[in-house]
């Protein structure tokens, strides 16, 4: 079976592989790097890509670093995968805290510790050891285009505009991104909905400047506490959010997908120890934690400040205050839809004598992805063949607002195929890739695109 | 009638006085002053009342800048009166706002401008003025103790150590306080009550560092929307604070006293208008606003803070959240008691999985004074000889927490006799006393203690 072949070079290639991949990870691409540092790395990637038989170049949209395109070209029959990835990597820092240098990659225990190792470098160079062991035996199979930017720490600023420009460029029949872990060891994960998520700020203002407390309390309407009282409504008692409309459209996972969530292995109990809990207290009452995490949205206030907060006091009744509420939307929710319900409820809470503001923030879309197309399919049997062991379909309570650009600019569902642990550091000092992953990755990535060639 | 003699004193040295003012308001005397700068104002004032025929100490408390003590016996049978004030004055910053220096008297208007010319310099000086009339025409008549600090601007923090220490010292009939303005002008004005003033803090506490509202969201009670909702509860919707037990020994005022407000030219327009604002909608609803302000309790978030409240946004649940609680208790609330009723209201409030702390930081009590005494009567004779008019019985929303320590520490119960008006820029650039106010000042001083002479 043309597997073994591909087995045999990946093995026969380890040394090479691994050399070729401290080479990226040395290379500098964070927020503190030079726009010269972005380069270089993109450059390597697309020197590395043109290598191994495709054609590639550098693209640009406004100041952002420069976006790594390539191309290969199997046969108009084939079908047309959308490989997609990141170069640039999270601020090593704090610097002291790493046991090896963030860009100076070593092995300790079977591990490759460096800055990117898991996030993404890692797992975008599996993909290309996979692409390469492909295009040495079996051949490739599919058509394949590569897109590797390097905004995603930041949150891909210019990501929606680049995917309009190059449309046509860009059209494929699906799409695969390796950039999230595996729910737990041995647990082969396959993400299939992430929360979205949008900032409002509140701003509550009574008088014109900071007044006496004295002078005037009992008199002024005091902006602090009318902001504490706006906050306070927007949960009743059970930690339902009260917002008119707020749950509206919500929808219900299907059966088999609350099925399959059976296999993974939640503890609440040791999850919230991570956090110095006991149990996790808050959200909804009537619904388990991950259910509560996964698939309802919430509402937090992420920051609040008015007056003198300390040390020692000052007797004011502050003239204003702010906050911030941050809120994880669920699919098939509309930000704006919200935010304009969340407006008419701070119209409704001011009280007399204070004036409001509510803007909105960022807002990124949530999204849900099939779990019964042949992409996804092929990316379960990929998982299956390289790790030994179905993928669990999971979720998460975060935001990946990037696939739903692509599902709303290109109509592409990705498949999101996990290479990576979740005690990988990713975004923490000693960030690290197991490499058994790496090499597993590869398999992985190798079978993804032969079972889709057929 | 002798107080033509004393009048005519007064008129007669209006030149040298103001000489002598101007030297006491050249000397700095702020937060942002040397030690020897504290001690040149002491020991200007011990020498002056020395001169005047005093025998006159400077006096130490712990780290405190010197107390002015000097004492005048004129018989065993007299009364014994203590006057007390102070020469420290505010920093006088933002600088670029004054006309004039401020440690650089001038007269424009037939005002002094300078730092200390009405709080407290001026009045003190004013006493200087009458005492020394007295001195050198009918004689003074009582006993006169006169103590002047140098740390009232900062809250008196030693005034309670150094009263206990000089207990035997400064016994005396009556105490007379010239520290506050008139209520407007062409309105003599006595203040007879002000509200005490506590702080608290609130801290509620979550998770162990600020975490991912995405990862957590839905699981994690979060410590700033807590600390809003204890806030929120802290009010009911007429404005009535619901901490228990928080109006139970309030005390209403007599018939007598409200009668007297009716002279007070409050007019609630004008007076919101100057924090533009179009009415007063804080405090209870069913009083008053001066009222409320003036006989009510109040509770006001002067402070709070948690998490990030921008520029932008942090998708965290923080980690905790504080604010500030200002109340303003009145006559006869034990602030201990109100802040034990606090405590047990937080308690009450947290919920699961949040932990809280509560403290209390300043605590000054309010305080009312007798209008019906012999040295209250007095003073308002005194008031009505100088200004020609009687004095009006005030209140105050605000607080002079020495007051009360004075009532407690040496049983005396100040006579408040203003000498000032509401426009003096007291705290702000270009503080002014009108001349006028000064010589009516020496000459209520005068008549004060002639009066009590008998």
């Amino acid at each position: 079976m043309s597997q073994s072949k591909v087995s045999a070079y990946l093995l026969d290639h380890r040394e090479e592989n691994l050399a070729s991949l401290f080479e990226l990870l040395r290379i500098k691409s964070s927020a503190h790097d030079s726009p010269q540092d972005y380069q270089r790395c993109a450059e390597w990637l697309c020197d590395r890509l043109v290598t191994d038989g495709f054609t590639a170049e550098l693209l640009t949209t406004a100041d952002a670093p420069p976006y790594v395109f390539a191309e290969y070209h199997t046969s108009d029959d084939a079908p047309t995968v959308l490989l997609y990835g990141h170069y640039d990597v999270q601020p090593p820092d704090p610097l002291d805290e790493w046991i090896t240098p963030p860009f100076e990659p070593e092995i300790r225990d079977g591990r490759i510790f460096a800055r990117g190792a898991a996030d993404d470098k890692g797992p975008v160079f599996a993909h290309i050891m996979g692409i390469e062991a492909l295009l040495k035996t079996t051949g490739l199979g599919v058509n394949l285009k590569v897109l590797i930017e390097g905004q995603e720490e930041i949150g891909s600023p210019h990501i929606e505009a680049f995917l309009s420009e190059h449309k046509a460029k860009l059209r494929t029949d699906t799409l695969v991104i390796s950039d999230s872990p595996f729910y737990a060891a041995n647990l082969p994960s396959m993400t299939t909905g992430l929360r979205g998520v949008m900032g409002v700020e509140i701003i509550t203002a009574g008088p014109n400047r900071d007044s006496h407390s004295g002078v005037y309390g009992g008199m002024v309407t005091n902006p602090v506490n009318a902001l504490a009282k706006i906050i306070a409504a927007m949960h009743d008692d059970t930690g339902r959010v009260t917002i008119e409309g707020f749950y509206d459209d919500v929808v219900t996972p299907s059966d088999e997908e609350l099925e399959s969530w059976k296999l993974v292995p939640f503890d609440e109990k040791t999850s919230a120890a991570e956090l110095g809990l006991d149990s996790f207290t808050g959200g909804e009452q009537g619904f388990d934690p991950l259910y509560r995490n996964w698939t309802r949205p919430t509402l937090d206030c992420s920051g609040i400040a008015g007056g003198y907060p300390g040390p020692g006091i000052k007797t004011i009744i502050p003239a204003r205050a702010n906050a911030i509420i941050t809120m994880r939307l669920v699919h098939n929710q509309n930000p704006d839809k919200i935010f304009t319900s969340l407006q008419k409820f701070v119209a409704a809470h001011i009280p007399a004598g204070i004036s409001s503001a509510v803007k909105q923030h960022a807002a990124g879309r949530a999204a849900v992805f099939p779990t019964d197309s042949r992409y996804a399919k092929a990316g379960m049997r990929a998982m299956q063949q390289a790790f030994g062991k179905a993928p669990a379909w999971i979720r998460s309570g975060a935001s990946i607002p990037i696939t739903e650009v692509f599902q709303r600019k290109l109509k592409l569902n990705p498949v999101m195929l996990s290479i990576g642990l979740p005690d990988d550091n990713v975004h923490s000092p000693n960030e690290k890739l197991d490499l058994d992953m790496l090499h597993k990755g590869a398999e992985m990535a190798a079978a993804f695109y032969q079972i889709l060639a057929g």
